[in-house]
Order: C-alpha cells, then structure tokens, then sequence
C-alpha cells in the first residue's frame, strides 16, 4: 500500500530517451508517447507509471497505443511527476489556477500551485487571463512536477484586444507559443461547430454557454458567420501538438451549467464531433482527453459516461463536476464531489476539482485547498468501488489504526493528515485514549474491555 | 415552488385533534398516528405534511398505514412543525446533538440546535451522555419545532453507573420517563441478538462494533451470557411507545465501521431481526424507522437500501453517511454527503448528518453547520434523481437567476445565503455585474452581449 504513489517517480529518468533523437523537436520528426506505444516502445514514463498504477508496462503501453490512456508530456515541459490517465486507471484529480482580470498575481498563483500540489493533485491547469499571463504560465511549468494544461484561446482573445478581432492565425500562433512554453495538455473547444450553434439556437436552455472558451469562440463564429476556426484548421492544431506531445483535451464549450439544460441536443451534438476528432487527432499519434458536464442530475452521470466512452472510443474522460444541484454555491466543492464519486464509479477518468468559491469568485489558497481535498476524496471512494487494483488499502490501514485507538496512525493514512493532527491535539482528552465524542463510552473501547475480560 | 416548506407548517393546527380524547394518554389507549390512518382518519398532521410533500392527504395516510411512512409525533411534545418520513417523500435530514463525558454544556446544546434547525434540519437527536442528561432532554425538547429523537440506552447505562449493572426493569423505565419528557423517536437496539452477536464472533472484522448503543448491549449480553434485553422485553417496549405515539427507530448495533466490514454476516443477521421487529411494531400501530450504514463502498450502497426495503416490508430507511471512503477525518460530510446521496437516490428516506469532526471530536456549532448542509445537499440532489415533486423548481430558480447575473435573487435561492451573501460582498466587483472568477470574460456576459448584437 502507498498513500502517495508519486512518492515512487519523483526522479524519473525520462529525460535519456529510449530512442536517441526522438525528443527533437521538428515538423513530424518528434514521437509521441502514442506513437511509440503505437511501435510497441515501452517510454521511461510509461514503465514508471505502470509501477505507480500496480499495472504491467506492457499493458499500460497498450493502452496508450489505443488512446484508451493518455500521458501529458510535452517535451518541453517533461514533468518529474507525470501521470497516466484512462481506463483501469487511479482517478485522476486536476486543480484550476490563473489569475482574471480583477484579481490575482504570480506570487499568488504560485502560493495556489504549492497548496494544490500538497493536496496530491495530479495536473494544474493555468486558466489566466489577467495579468502578465506569459510569465505567469511560465512560472507554472518550471515551478510544477505535474503536467500543466491551459486553455489557449483565452490567450488568443486576450491578445486579439476584441474577441471578434480573433484571426485563426492568431489562435494557432498563441497554441504554438504555449506549447514551446511546455505546456502539456491543452483543451481545444474544436467540437463548438456552427452545426452545434444551431442546435444550442433552436433548443430552450436557462443558460446558453457557461464555458468560457465556449462563450469565446460561439461570439466569433456569430459574429464573423464562420466556422469554428479550432475545428476548421483542426489539422493544423495537430500540426503543432504532435511536435510537442501535447496531449489534446477536447473541450465542452456547450457543456450544461445548470441541471435543467443537462443531457441536451446541443451537448450531445458537440460530443458526437468530439468524437470524429479524437479518431483525427488519433491518427496523428495525439493523446486525446474528452471534456464532460458539468451540472447534471445524479441519475444521468453513468449514462453520459457511458455515451462519452462510446462515442469516442473509450478515451479518457474529464470532468467538472458534475455538480449534482444548482443552489449550493459555497459549498460546490461537495456538490462536484457527489457527481465526481459517481461518474467515477462509471467510467471517468480524470475529475476537474470545483471549490467552494465556485460561481463567487476567484478561489483561494483555502478554496484551492478544500477543492483538491474533495475531488481527492471523490476519485478515491470511485476507484474503490470500480475495483482500482490497491485503492482499498488506503481504508484497510486506516481501520486498523481506528481500531487500534492508534491516534499517530490515524493522523498518517489521513487524507489530511495537518488537519487531522490539528483536530485531535484541539480536542482528544491529555489523559485518555479516546476522543471526545464519545469517552469513556467510545464503542472501541467498551468493546475491547469487553473482550479483554474473555467473555 | 416552496424552498423552504415548513414554513407551511409552522403552526399546524394539530393541538386539536379530530377525535375527541385520542390523545389521552393511558396504556393502551393513545391512538397512533398509524392506528388512525389505519382506520382512515385524516390527522391534522398528515393534512399539513401532504401539503408541504405535494401529495394528497390520503395517499400520504395510506402510507402511514401500511407502515411506508413515519411521522414521529410524541403527543407529549406535539412538535410544531413535524416531518413525515418515507416512500416518495423528500429525503429528511437529522442532526446529532449531544454532550459527552468530556465537554458539552446545556447552554452549548441549545445553540447547537439553534444552528441545526437554522440550517434546515428536519429533526434533532439528543445523544446526550454527559452532565445532567435529563435537563438538557428537557430543554432541546421545549426549544425544538421539530421531532426530537434519543438513544434511551444511554441514559440507562448512565444510571445503572456500570453497563453491567443496567437491569431490564430500568431499561424499561427510562424508556418511559423519556417518552414522557416528549420524544418523538427513539433508537432501540433490539437486533442485536445472541444470533447476531456468535455471527459477529464467527467473523474477521477490522472493527467489530462501533455503535455506541450496540457495544453497551453487547458487553451486557457478553457479560451475563443472555438476551438483548431490549429484544428479550420488546413487547414491553412497545406498550410504552404506543402509549406516546413515539416512532421506533431500529438501532443497527452491528453497523459496519470501514469499507472492509461492509455488508458482512453480522450486518445482515440484525437486519433480518430488524425485519420482524418491524412487523411486531406495526402489528401495535406504532410507526418503525429502520437505521443503517455507516461505512460502505459506493458500490453496495444501492443493494443495502434494496435489501432494507424488502427485508423490512418498506419501512422508512435511515442511514448514517454512509460514508464511501475511510480515510478522509476532517472531511467525513463531504464523504457522507457522497454516500447519502447514492442512498437517497436509491431510496433511504432519512439522512442521519455526519459533521467534518466525525471520528475526532464532539461537534462544534460550525461543525452542525457544515453537517447539516453537506447531509441537505445530499438528500436534495437525491430527490432530484428520484424524482419528488416539486425539488428540481429550486435549482431552476436559481439557474433563472443565474443566467441573468442576479446577484440578490442567487443568494436568496442559495442553500445558506448568509455565505453566498458574504461571498459575494468580499469578491464582487463593485462596478460590475459579473465576480472575480472570469470578470469581463464571463461566459454569461460574453453570451448575452453575443445576442444582443442580434447576430
């Protein structure tokens, strides 16, 4: 059992290539981690995360030649603590940073990276869009072990001045400019077609667009009545990942943002076009991540799993959220929580935290914090119950420590362990062994006294 | 729509009965809120509980009558604003109060309460088992509109001053005092058998009891080698409940403590005696709550709440959690929040809250806060995926207010709007109608500014 699997692949030793030359970068001449699977290449990082994942290398390896399981790598960036995501998988959690044009700094943003990472999540992303946003993406990469993804048309809006002075020049230009940066998986929302516009106009939702990018890139296509330019120069956004093995997250700019749009014509159009991309971005040897809901009522989560795994051909799938009611805002953190334990459970892969500031404001360190810890808690009781190889473990040490009264052990398998340390040092009696919820008449212990008289 | 319903219900006019003389206590005599549905009688109660559950007053009564339904109503409290629990109704929420050996004072339970039922619990339980437990009944009692339920076993082991010494005859008599004090339900360990506690030693448990209640009957089964008294006198115990109208609650002493005891021979052998004491408390017109896990992967959640129902003829499900993971102290609301919802979902009526101070320490009033909302939220996202009537209105209000960035009208539809209302005080942008989190790129502004350009 390990608490922190990462613990194994701190330093791993991926920086020598197995094939001398294939981490140059150049137009079609750099492998991805796909394309080698695709060789039957077992990576440094593939055999790494395989012992991480208590998986074989060679069938971790497959899985990647199937894009059933995607690795973020650029090799620019190359992550001392990279992860796998997919199928069979530990759930991955990823944490949202960035500044907005209100609020936020470097230092800031960083302070936010330091507290998510100890909360154990998997990636970050860099959702800046106010500030020196290039400086502070790049600090981001140099400061994180992790993978990093942004969202690079938020970049491109932000250069443009005007949403609607957007040139898909521009859009493939910043993509190229944050992949040289090293970042390592990017949500491109190329599946917002003028097909999906449609049925969004003709359909009746409360909110119409609740993604960001979404929002971007519907305002451009309106306005310039054109084509969705991430979906009508989708060869040339490959073009451009695949020198870099930049994992590509198909974004779900039509994604529902309250209960009542869930499930809808709209989103589901734009999944069906996701799915035709991955199978393009596939075929080039690009790792492809499949962005999901969102608001949804509990009831619909396994079946939206389920329609994401087959219409894009079992690719890993992320999420956010979902978030399984409207009118807790303060406490989204658990709402996402519920909905990530449960699509979990169903088949996702990779959960999107959600802070309590959801819908409020920009999070904080505390936010930041208490988001990570929630999603963690979500991904783990949903690899427990799909049957994740070791995810019961972490329980198993933990109960026999409960059972024992063994406080210091409680405090270690913690999923906090400051907090948990924090709490027992505020409340448990100097003098006895139980806490105080229950003293002397603590279950455990009328139930040990009990079996110590040999009865 | 209604976002809060009992404010229907605030002064029901169930001080004058429809019968003359049936809330006349003396043995025997007291007619039940069952005993009169059975008879088709309409109650006050059930009139103004079918209102509030959009539901007709003679469907909800049948469901009373055939035991589908509880309303815990001691007519020696008379709660004002009573809740009826059960099949095809709102899930409920309970808060724990309650001192401890160690720390708790009558002053600090009052507040506790007052902090429960502000954040929207729909009864209170006083598990008291420190400082003077008779007044502070008493007082949580006079303070609370609504149902108020005990665990009678404490208080006799408190009296008898070791759990050895307790004797059935004083079991029997603080049974009744507390029913006189006003209790609407009380949790009786009745299943906790010899039968149950040789199936609980066959076994291999991490934790072999972690009920407060079952560890104290068990080490007096244990320690004078017979019967669960409870059980042995069940018959007694319910001519003192008919008595009242106090609603049993079915203790589940053998609930499992971790993942690993989930769903084991133990659990199952004392829900199968749950089954039958059931069938014995309605044979007596007194209304039955079945209680449960506890502990649990999400995966078998569905299946206990499946198993309850069938094996205790629909009785009205109350869980405690379940909490999906172990290994979260600190965070057990939000992993009961995971487990309570799968249960709601699947048809447990009653959510038993769990605070994030859970495993470590008696809750604090911040602690009943966070409870009580994380167990609201769940039980809310619950009906929504089950379909009550009535609970998806709430999250399209609020979807409504959100799409048109009003601010007031989203604090007001928020699960606690004095937080929403704080949030946004710190973090909004004084000028502008849109929050910190994305500023002038808010999806939602950037859509309607798109549709205003009439494009």
């Amino acid at each position: 059992m390990e608490q922190n699997p990462k613990s194994e692949i701190r330093n791993p030793k991926s920086k020598q290539s197995a094939i001398p030359g294939t981490h140059e970068v150049g137009a079609q001449s750099a492998i991805t981690q796909m394309n080698q699977a695709k060789q039957g290449i077992i990576t440094p990082e593939v055999e790494l995360l395989a012992r991480a994942e208590h998986c074989s290398p060679e069938g971790l390896s497959a899985k990647v030649a199937s894009g059933k399981v995607a690795i973020p790598f650029n090799i620019k960036h190359r992550p001392t603590q990279p992860c796998a995501i997919g199928e069979g998988l530990k759930t991955k959690v990823n944490a949202n940073l960035g500044t907005s044009p209100e609020i936020g700094t470097l230092e800031g943003e960083l302070e936010k990276a330091k507290v998510a990472l100890g909360a154990r999540a998997d990636t970050l992303m860099d959702l800046s869009i106010g500030g020196d946003t290039v400086q502070i993406r790049r600090a981001i990469i140099d400061a994180s072990p992790v993978p990093v993804g942004t969202v690079p048309i938020y970049e491109a809006a932000l250069k443009a001045g005007d949403i609607t002075q957007m040139t898909p020049k521009g859009i493939l230009e910043t993509i190229r400019f944050q992949a040289e940066d090293g970042v390592d998986f990017m949500t491109i929302h190329a599946g917002i077609t003028l097909q999906a516009a449609a049925r969004l106009s003709a359909g009746n939702r409360i909110m119409e667009v609740v993604s960001r990018g979404g929002a971007i890139l519907l305002k451009w296509m309106r306005h310039h009545k054109a084509e969705n330019p991430l979906y009508a120069h989708f060869d040339e956004v490959l073009d451009i990942l695949a020198q870099y093995d930049v994992t590509i997250s198909l974004g779900d700019g039509l994604r529902p943002g309250c209960l009542a749009d869930a499930s809808d014509g709209a989103q589901f159009q734009e999944l069906i076009t996701l799915g035709e991309l991955t199978r393009r971005a596939w075929a080039r040897d690009i790792s492809v991540i499949i962005e999901g809901p969102g608001h949804m009522p509990m009831d619909q989560i396994e079946a939206n799993v389920l329609l994401q795994k087959r219409i894009c051909g079992s690719a890993p799938f992320y999420v956010l959220g979902p978030l399984v009611t409207d009118v807790a805002p303060g406490y989204d953190h658990i709402t996402a929580a519920i909905g990530g334990a449960i699509a979990a459970r169903a088949g996702a892969d990779f959960l999107c935290y959600v802070t309590p500031g959801e819908h409020l404001h920009l999070p904080t360190p505390e936010d930041v914090r208490d988001g990570v810890i929630a999603s963690g808690i979500a991904a783990h009781a949903g690899d427990i119950a799909k049957g994740i190889p070791g995810a019961m473990d972490w329980d198993i040490q933990m109960s026999r420590c409960r059972s024992n009264l063994d406080w210091e052990g409680q405090i270690k398998w913690s999923i906090n362990p400051e907090k948990t340390k924090t709490y027992c040092e505020r409340r448990l009696s100097a003098e006895d062994e139980v806490c105080t919820m229950c003293g002397e008449y603590c279950a455990l212990k009328v139930g040990r006294e009990d079996r110590k008289g040999g009865i």
